[in-house]
């Protein structure tokens, strides 16, 4: 097991790393509370919760262990789901001293971080994310929320969990789908932030591929520590944590546009890094060697690389505009600088981006 | 006007209260921004929307004034009304740069300020309580929130507002009985903080529901004062805050059980404040004169002072079972010490509190 801090101006917390750490009763006893709601859905259920079930009544068999199981899939995330959970909380009598627990991924990590957010107006909550995506990303650095039918992740929080315990053994039902939108998150870090992990990562890409645990294991540790080295600059993400955001803006068009749980997030994070990187491209910031690897890698992971069939410069603009990071009406986007460091900026030709949009036209 | 500070360890707010401040362009400047959308009511939109949007555009132009009409009350306070503000501010395409305004009583303040705390992760909001009861109460400390069908107010989030401006001008088209439902709130403070301030309530009494300006702005600002003292101690409610729920987890019942807005808030905080007080008497913490001085007082301003018909102990129970202070399956209830000086304990004789129920059914 491998450990990471993140220290924060009024919080910190643990994110461990490891096989089999869903039933290490001990890791997780410290964190909870005398009333506990574990919050999952159906795919994972039946795989990973008797397991956590029997740790979290271990050290105190008097402890209340519930669990709602939600519906499957980003389609799912927003506010009517969310009130399930609220409902389920209420029919329990559960008090604000009760501890939830995200069980699944990035959806679920989300909107119970959320639920925990508001449940009244604050409770505490642990991670325990399943999927590769949700383990390297969204389960660290308390971003939550759910979507809104005009935009993704348009309602949510800043909530820090207590805990983030991340078991490994729980990607090995992971599908090959889901795990390659993973790999698209771990390579953003390679590029936003350091560009050994890239050459790190293009060198044991095939073995990622093949899952060979020791190698999924340090790209997992190198993103959530490269995660929370930004997250602990920048919690409310006033400025330097906007880079984690890199292909998120054109990503987050792609899933509107073609409805949530079309492409998975990751998916869409893939084809919008390498556009990033493309416009990066297009402004002299980064050579055209940097796009070919950045698609190879993409490619040889089936990841896709161009628009979704139908989708136009348009509805590119008019999606992107929604983005958090619009101030004052003016788009701002996350380029590379150069390999390993990404900026925030307005500041680029809107011809450049016009081109970029159309170069990936299906 | 008179201005009082609420100072938080991070945050700092004024609160103005006087005659015509809606209109004061220069109070509300400082704290727009380019993107300002005015959230308010059906009741409401027609007296004042009108008088405030003329001073919100006098400064700047240029400046997006845009505003989302709700229907008004309590039964409406939830997500799905919530949602509506969402819809309206992605349509507008508004930025995490936008500022909410609060224009309307308690249900559109709590609303708001939820939004304000959720809507892109966090957007700053402005108070401009139209009604006695959120002058006095809900407009200040940051308390927001929706309910749910199992609960009041069990869904929000601590967010404290950039101002509060308290035009008194309002309260001309208040109805008698919204008004009747502030004053319960105003009483409240006398009984939980400061004895003078009960005895100059009494003096006053009668100028106060003539509503008689100078006596009626003179109850607002020690009101305000005194919740403002006690917030600074305690933003999130871990101890002393608490006690601003004087008569609050019965008056929840109250509401929960009647559905929301059968009675008025501040008709079931009424009531409640009576039997949170007869109670204490009956654990022998005040004498049965102050329970008929809360009581005539009541009655004077035509306030209930029994409960719901038809509603049971068991009713009382099961529901007061789901309140916020609700500790490990403990009920904790606010009571009264002395005159002026509130507790909250879960050290009571449960037969007293049967007592007490069973003594105010209908």
């Amino acid at each position: 097991m491998k450990t990471l801090s993140l220290d924060l101006p009024a919080h910190h917390y643990d994110i461990h790393i490891g096989a089999g750490l869903l039933a290490q009763a001990e890791l997780l006893a410290p964190h909870l509370s005398p009333e506990v709601l574990v919050v999952t859905n159906e795919t994972i259920a039946p795989l990973y919760l008797a397991r956590l079930e029997a740790a979290l009544v271990k050290p105190d068999a008097n402890r209340r262990i519930e669990s709602v199981v939600l519906p499957d899939g980003e389609q799912h995330k927003h506010l009517r789901t969310l009130d399930q959970v609220f409902t389920r909380l209420l029919e329990l009598n559960y008090s604000r001293r009760c501890t939830l627990l995200a069980l699944g991924g990035g959806v679920i990590g989300d909107m119970t971080g959320f639920a925990a957010a508001c449940y009244q107006r604050g409770v505490n909550y642990i991670q325990l994310p399943t999927t590769l995506l949700s383990q390297v990303d969204s389960s660290v650095g308390g971003k939550t929320g759910v979507n809104h039918a005009l935009g993704k992740n348009m309602i949510g929080a800043f909530k820090q969990p207590e805990l983030v315990l991340i078991d490994t053994d729980t990607l090995s039902t992971l599908p090959d789908r889901e795990y390659a939108a993973g790999l698209a998150e771990v390579l953003k870090y390679g590029l936003i932030a350091d560009a050994g992990f890239f050459d790190w990562l293009e060198q044991h890409w095939s073995d990622l591929l093949a899952r060979r645990s020791d190698v999924v294991s340090e790209a997992i540790y190198r993103s959530c520590a490269l995660k929370a080295e930004v997250v602990a600059e920048d919690e409310t993400e006033q400025g330097r944590r906007a880079i984690l955001n890199l292909g998120h803006t054109f990503g987050h068009a792609i899933e509107t546009w073609t409805g949530y749980g079309a492409w998975l997030h990751g998916e869409a994070v893939a084809t919008g890094l390498l556009m990033a990187t493309d416009l990066s491209q297009r402004l002299g910031h980064v050579d055209v060697a940097l796009v070919e690897r950045v698609r190879t890698l993409l490619l040889q992971a089936e990841l896709p690389v161009r628009s979704p069939t139908g989708m136009a410069r348009d509805n590119y603009l008019q999606l992107m505009a929604r983005d958090k990071k619009v101030e004052s009406g003016v788009l701002r986007l996350v380029l590379l600088n150069t390999l390993g460091h990404a900026i925030v900026t307005s500041d680029f030709a809107v011809q450049a981006l016009y081109e970029t949009i159309d170069h990936f036209k299906s």
